[in-house]
């Protein structure tokens, strides 16, 4: 697969392009969309500003930004590497949002560089995308910027991710005949994704939840927590320990840790009946699909192309983002990801729902009507 | 013509898109160019980081980059407002280079504001486009630009400008059989555009150069001229005096002063047999065409798409640009400048060239090929 992925990008030379609506274009044209038309456009802007969403692509661009610090499970490979990254999500974008994606991998690295430049870059854009950024660096960043800009702030790795998990769940629980505010969830990695995976786990009913960063459960007297991981311990059971003792009588494992093959298949055998194990490391997942199964999981998902149940948020960020920028929504509240994970899951009628099918294909024709739908 | 615009903008809703070049995108694909496919990608960057030029679309993108303080003649009508002038341009340079052109509208104005923030978000283009930011800052932001990043800085304002007023001037003066080595011109403007037609008519030959500011004519022992009129005045003739003086026994007049109708038909006529006349203000030159013909003018252009002689950059910055790129130049010297401009003037054949057709069409296949070759 490596070297097909390769050689396709190779020969592609660029997954994207920026194209003109208008071709071919006349000298008559130019008169209108160049100068010296386009200057009465430019006039009505400065006489109303508002105007600049009917008259510009503004209300339909989107800056997929990174600093390239945590790029995918690979790490902090820096900006350049990022780069077919970004594109591969700005190509899902247009593909299946019909949404001007343009990447933006950032030279700097410090929050208040990255804000200022955000910052700098905004007028152009309709929605800002926040993209493999450290955390809790970014949750900082994210949360000046809903400050200082105008514009929604959707943080994929967070919100993206919280909400195909929610809706693979739903799914999940409904196959096995498990209620959500009965079963014992872990989540296993406590950087952007485990926080709003525990945020919307929360909201949508979990009451037993218990979050694991890389030194084990957080619980509300850990010493060193940062905020985030202090709303977490706020939201969780309590429970302390490794992952090994606390996967013991769990319903349902998520894997957001940036760890491939860390979860081993005696925790597996610990669980309950049926477990749910989705383990959403990219490019390598938690534990191989294969391994799980035998394990004794009853559903395995992972964040991949390669195996079955793809749970990954290029189901959600297309989607959800053509409904934030239609319908004028400025804010990505947990209202907000809650619907959409609902309007998700919907999408597979429950008689389909199969262990092999909790979620649907990326381009099924319901998902952009079900979200929009939910959240008009 | 401005009510056609404006209607034409409204229904566009944005005159550029971010297209996928796979489309339609199956999951089999998507495996390749999204997770877990292009890991190996990136990971290869990582190893080389000259291949960031081969797999991503980074060698074909360009930042149209504005701050809004210099928008046309129009002035400082911020970053918003001329979000349509750079679409425009981005749908130009799609149209007619092939390449994808982002525009960047800037919420900053600060000399270090603009270089931190290009700096920032460099790493994901190919070449640089600055527009129609106020001079001299934005030759202080371009020259420090050059130093910090290994990408070109194109300065359309300047550069393009430049490279179509020496291109036209080069065809004018086979019509009306002067020499370029003879001829005293007079450019009325000394921003951006002003300083570099200044040096290439230099550079291509022209002895008798006169830059004139809003103060009159830029001669070396006048007070307070910052470094870059210093630069025009050891390039020009000398001479002192307003518009009105300086223009008598002139061969050519070229404007690019940002002020509409401020050359008058008196001072045509004052000017020596045969006046070539460039009134290059957009969206209002500095005369208009039929009075200037009126007036005795022999050879009348404009900046604009209203009016025959269409001198205008948007024949250079497409090309122009796709040679850059493909050639892989990494400075705009005059050399670069000159060869482009004698290259696009060859696209008209001798016999073809008339009072109203002194350059050529913008879709005209030969500028591409023309100008490529030229710099190979």
């Amino acid at each position: 697969m490596s070297k097909e992925a390769i050689s396709l990008h190779k020969k592609l030379h660029g997954k994207i392009f920026v194209g003109s609506k208008v071709s071919p274009l006349s000298e008559d044209q130019i008169k209108n969309f160049y100068t010296p038309g386009v200057a009465a456009v430019c006039m009505e802007i400065v006489n109303d500003n508002k105007k600049k969403y009917d008259y510009t692509a503004k209300s339909n661009n989107v800056a997929v930004i990174t600093d390239g610090t945590r790029i995918l499970g690979l790490g902090n490979i820096g900006s350049d590497a990022a780069l077919p990254v970004m594109e591969g999500k700005a190509m899902l974008y247009w593909e299946f949002g019909k949404v001007n994606a343009f990447p933006i991998c950032l030279s700097v690295t410090k929050k208040h560089d990255i804000i200022k430049t955000i910052e700098a870059i905004a007028p152009v854009f309709g929605a800002i995308n926040l993209e493999d950024i450290e955390s809790p660096k970014v949750l900082d960043i994210s949360n000046e910027l809903e400050k200082r800009l105008d514009i929604p702030i959707f943080h994929d790795d967070r919100h993206g991710t919280a909400v195909i998990v929610l809706a693979a769940l739903i799914n999940s629980l409904k196959i096995v005949g498990k209620k959500i505010d009965e079963v014992k969830i872990v989540v296993l990695g406590a950087g952007s994704a485990g926080y709003c995976i525990c945020q919307l786990l929360s909201y949508a009913g979990c009451k037993k939840i218990t979050v694991l960063d890389s030194k084990g459960a957080i619980y509300k007297k850990r010493k060193g927590l940062n905020k985030y991981k202090q709303e977490i311990a706020k939201l969780s059971s309590g429970e302390k320990g490794s992952l090994e003792e606390v996967i013991a009588g769990s319903d349902v494992f998520i894997g957001v840790s940036g760890k491939s093959n860390i979860l081993k298949k005696e925790m597996i055998r610990k669980m309950k009946k049926d477990p749910i194990v989705f383990a959403l490391t990219n490019p390598v997942p938690e534990i191989d699909p294969a391994i799980a199964k035998k394990s004794g999981a009853k559903i395995v998902a992972t964040g991949s192309y390669k195996y079955p149940n793809k749970v990954n948020n290029a189901l959600v960020f297309p989607y959800l983002m053509r409904s934030i920028l239609d319908l004028g929504i400025k804010k990505i509240t947990m209202d907000v990801l809650y619907k959409t994970a609902v309007a998700l899951s919907r999408t597979v009628p429950e008689k389909d729902l199969e262990v092999e099918n909790i979620i649907p294909k990326i381009g099924d024709k319901k998902l952009q009507k079900y979200i929009t739908n939910s959240l008009k």
